[in-house]
Formats: structure tokens, sequence, C-alpha cells
């Protein structure tokens, strides 16, 4: 089956300049793949003339004439701009012309058009935001990000339940363990919404192997770890903060002089191999998870092989089908629900 | 004055073996001040012994029987050994034997029984935990970091409050910038007691500067970062497990073979200078604020060059008598409230 994705060409920081070279790489490395841009045709156009590529049998490009500021109300872009590239690239999924959406726009936007125009799956009270993260043993699947800045212990064990799909689904590991992060891992300690979901959870089918600390996060003590919105948010700012802050201190003692300068010389192509271990860009591409459709959302400043990333993403999860396999899922325990 | 200071000599992970030998390097390192050591006398001395330091000046014993474990919940501590170490080293403090107490034990019992024992300063809820953590412009405090996983809005502005005293005294700052740990900037964001928590700011009379998100800890976007405990032990956990993982990548890559470990060789100046900049032990420290006197938290793993650096924390509180400069803060507010 061939696997269409449609991509947001005007949204991130960068837009077409860097969503066009991402749509064309993407193609390359998966040519049995089809890819829709969406957005102005003109700039679209441009680009591609740019990188030498009139045509391509995998793409097409979809017309969309608003453009969704990375800095513009939620509310408004869902009212106000209903042509809007990321809007129309979600409507694709919704009638079945892509298997998948990728945007590296407004977050905030494209969550509640995603919302709006996808629903959320039964027995999905409200989506969440997951990502891969890389660990000392792999990498774990985190969520929710920012979706929900507070939740309830039953929305905590719907996330356990959609990642634990995600992971098993993305990466073919059968019951994969799942965690809620908390700040010890003792019974009594965290707040009371998390000690519910502890009970929830520990009263379900999952893999539940109980609470995780925020240092276990990296240290890979779970296949998916679970968190509110707001705590999920914090964690993974504070991770990209910390990780710049790190890279800097770094270059700037190579920079200090000419020996050090040397030693960095030297030590270059170790370096350039701690580096892609740790490149953010290869963890770039965050699921909305919950909706009736896949949809990616790529870090606004991702350059264009952040975004291939973020295809990626989008590709593996509309392979699997994830949507299909959380409906799956949740369809028994809505039969019991209404017996 | 001659400063002293309490340490809880069998507290952390390796007890005097590590708390001794910290004492006699802080003794050198601040001849002017005076350490009471307290704790089962025979283990002590024999590590004195050990280290060639049979008398010192500026070193006494203070006795205590009991030791509280790193695993045993706080309220059994609290009732049930009421001559543990931790908890003879902050009567210390309370009867005015010592200006600060320092302890590498259990965070909950230390915490149970400092509040217990010192009881909270008029005008404040409940003590907070705050760390100084570096950042790309200099350092950042940041509280609460775990005593409190529900906090109010007005708990949080007295955690401002707090933070900001701390960071002016400590640092010489006058009027350090104050942020609140959200999920984004702009005002709509974050969830309803940050909201509330802003509007109290904004109307206070603290250098309010708005909302701060993850990645703004490191960047150094504030002086003063505030949050509730949960949020801020899990950015400082997840802070810890993502530079672990960073070093140990970064060490796995240099081990690889006999050209990434000559390449190690080299870039090892290098490669230490920056650990120095990101070395936690630096960062070792983190004061309990809001109660009737100094009471420091070490990392219970920390080695003697951390727990020196905690001993550093107190002394520099106890010179500026920090609980003493929020009692005064607070104190026009509290007339204001009975007037």
């Amino acid at each position: 089956m061939t696997i269409t994705i449609a991509l947001d060409a005007m949204g991130g920081d960068h837009g077409p300049c860097v969503t066009v070279s991402a749509a064309l790489s993407f193609l390359r490395a998966s040519p049995d793949t089809h890819l829709i841009l969406v957005g102005q045709p003109e700039p679209i156009h441009a680009e591609l003339q740019k990188l030498g590529m009139q045509s391509h049998e995998g793409l097409r490009v979809v017309p969309a004439t608003e453009v969704v500021r990375m800095d513009e109300p939620p509310a408004q872009a869902l009212r106000g701009k209903r042509d809007s590239s990321m809007r129309v690239a979600v409507a694709l999924v919704r009638d079945g012309h892509a298997d998948a959406c990728v945007s590296a726009g407004n977050t905030g936007a494209l969550m509640a058009v995603a919302h709006f125009v996808l629903k959320t799956l039964p027995g999905i009270d409200r989506p969440a935001i997951v990502t891969a993260l890389p660990t000392m043993r792999g990498h774990v699947h985190l969520l929710d990000l920012g979706a929900n800045v507070e939740c309830t212990a039953e929305q905590l064990r719907q996330f356990a339940v959609m990642g634990s799909i995600v992971a098993s689904a993305v990466d073919g590991k059968s019951r994969p363990s799942v965690g809620l992060l908390n700040v010890g891992v003792e019974d009594i300690k965290g707040n009371e919404i998390v000690k519910a979901a502890a009970v929830l959870l520990q009263a379900g089918a999952l893999n539940y192997i109980g609470y995780v600390e925020g240092d276990g996060i990296y240290a890979g003590n779970a296949d998916v770890i679970v968190c509110d919105g707001f705590v999920g948010n914090i964690a993974l700012k504070t991770s990209e903060g910390l990780a710049q802050m790190i890279r800097q201190f770094m270059t700037e003692e190579f920079k200090r002089n000419i020996a050090t300068r040397l030693a960095g010389l030297i030590a270059r192509p170790v370096l350039k191999a701690f580096s892609r271990r740790v490149d953010p860009r290869r963890y770039n591409g965050a699921t909305f998870v919950g909706l009736n459709g896949i949809v990616v959302k790529s870090h606004g400043s991702a350059d264009a092989i952040g975004l291939h990333h973020a295809l990626e993403v989008a590709l593996r999860e509309a392979r699997q089908n994830v949507p299909h396999l959380i409906r799956q899922e949740l369809e028994p325990s809505l039969q019991q629900g209404s017996a």
C-alpha cells in the first residue's frame, strides 16, 4: 500500500525553503511514498524550481490560500483561516486523501484545527502530544507534552494506553513498559491525581511498572512515560535548554585558544559521532495521539533534516495505522462500558 | 562574627567517611568558621583519626545516638528518632548554638524534622526547597524543588519573595528578576494556579518579568524561577538524568577505539575544563527556605567535594542571615494584614 503524507508547506519558521527541500529528500529516501505539499502554490513552485524539480511522480501540490502565523491565537486560526495550509493538510487526512499530515506550524493552532477537523477517537477524552526521546538504553515515548495542562487520572490512564500502542506499533515491542512520572518512586509520593492514575493503571492490563522519577526518563527506566502536559512540556523544554547550554559551554572551551582549537580539530570525529547521538533533529516529530487520523508536529525551527525525520515519524505511524490500533484497543472497554 | 555550622555527620549514602573529610576541607578553606559534627562519636572520631586530625580548634563533636535511614518514612523519623543526628543538628540551630545546619540525609525526613523543630516564619505557609543551577549567563535560583507537590497561587507568590531575597543576599543583586515557570510565555498559557500567581506577582513589588519556559531556566532568562514542587522536582531530576546520559555517551564515544582514545587524551584538558563548568558538585546544596533557621540539604550521593559546596551554601546564607531578611521583608505585609 502506498502511503500518502500531506505536508503543510507554509508551516514553521522558514516555510517553503525548508519544507520543500525536506519533502524532496524524504521522497528520495522513501521512493514508494507519495507527498502532498499544501500551501500557496507560487512560493512552493518557486522553491521546487530552485531545487531543479519541476515535477516529481510522488509529489503534488494542493493549494491553500492562507497561512497561520507562528504567534496567532489558536481560536483565531481555527475560526478565521478556513483555507490555511495546516487546515487543508489536516482535512486531506480526514477525507482519506492522505494517511497522515505533518506541520511545523503553531502548535496550539495545529492542535485546535486537528481536534476540530478530525475529532477524538471514541473512548478518548482529549488528544495528547507524544514524542520519542533518546535514553541510555534506546528511546522512550513521553506524553503528554503540552496539549493538556491539567489532566484527570482517567486521562493519564488513556495517555498510557495510547503511548503503549505507539511504542508497540512503532518499535515492535510487545507489552512495552509504562511508567508514571512522579517526584519519587514510593507509593506515598506525588499529588492526588498521579496517585489515582497509579491505582487505575495497577488495575489495568498494561505493563505498568510504577512511578518513574525525572532522571528515569533518560536512564531508560520505561518504554513509555506518562505525565500531564504541564509537567511534560517543562521536562522537554528544560532538556532542550540544558542540551543547548552544554553544547555552548563545550564550544566555548574548544575555542578558548590555539591549543584547545587544535584539540578540537583532533577530537572532531569523536565529537561529531557524539553530536549525532544526541542530535535533537533525529528526534524531531511529535504526534497528536487520540484523534481520528495522524498529525505530526515538527519543531517550528527545524531545518530540512529535522523535518525529514518528522516525515519519517508520520510514515511509520501511517504504516501501522496507529489511530486504528488505538480504536481497536479501546473498543472492548467501550462495549463493556455500554453493556 | 564567627559563623558556626552544624553538620549531620551520619547523613547521606556514605556517612562519616564523606562528611568528616568534607568538614576538614571546609575548615581549611574557611578557617574563621566553626563546625559541629553531629552523630555517633565513635565512627566520627575513627574517621578524624584516620585523617590524622584528633582535635581541631574550629571543630567539635556533639553526640546523637540515632541515624535516620535514607529510605525511612518522614513521619517515622520525626516521631521515632528524637535523638537522630539530623534532628540534633537542626535543634542546634533552633537553640542558637549553630547559625545553620547541613545534612545529606533523607530529604523528606529532614524537611519534616526542620519544619517541626524550627517552624515556618510568620507569613509563610510552607517552606520550599531552593537551589542554584548554572545557566548560560551565570546562575538561577529555582524553587520549589519538591517540598510542596501541590501549591496555591499565594504559596507561589511567597516562594517568589523568598527566592528573590536569597538571590539578592547571596549574589548581591539588587532587584533580582523573577519568572514563573510555565508552558508558554503568553498570558493565556498555563493552568489556573500559575495564572493566578502571575496576577499576584504583577501586583507585587518584586521585579517580576513574567512567564519563563523550561528552556529559559538554562538560558538564564531570570535570576529566580518559581514553580510548584512537583514541576521543580521533575525539571531538576530530568536535568540530572540528561546530563548523566550526555556524560555517558561522550565517554563511550571517546572509548570506542585506539584513535578515539588518543583524541580523548589530547582533548583531555579541554574536556576537564568543560566538565568543571557543569560539575553538579559545584551546585550541590539546596536550602529549605521559609523556616526560622538555615537548613541546607546536600545530595545524598555527594562526595566530599560536593558536601564542601553545600557547607559553603550554608555559610553564605548564614553570613547574610537569610531567614532574618525574609522575616523583615514579610513584616510590613503582616502589619498591613492585621491592620
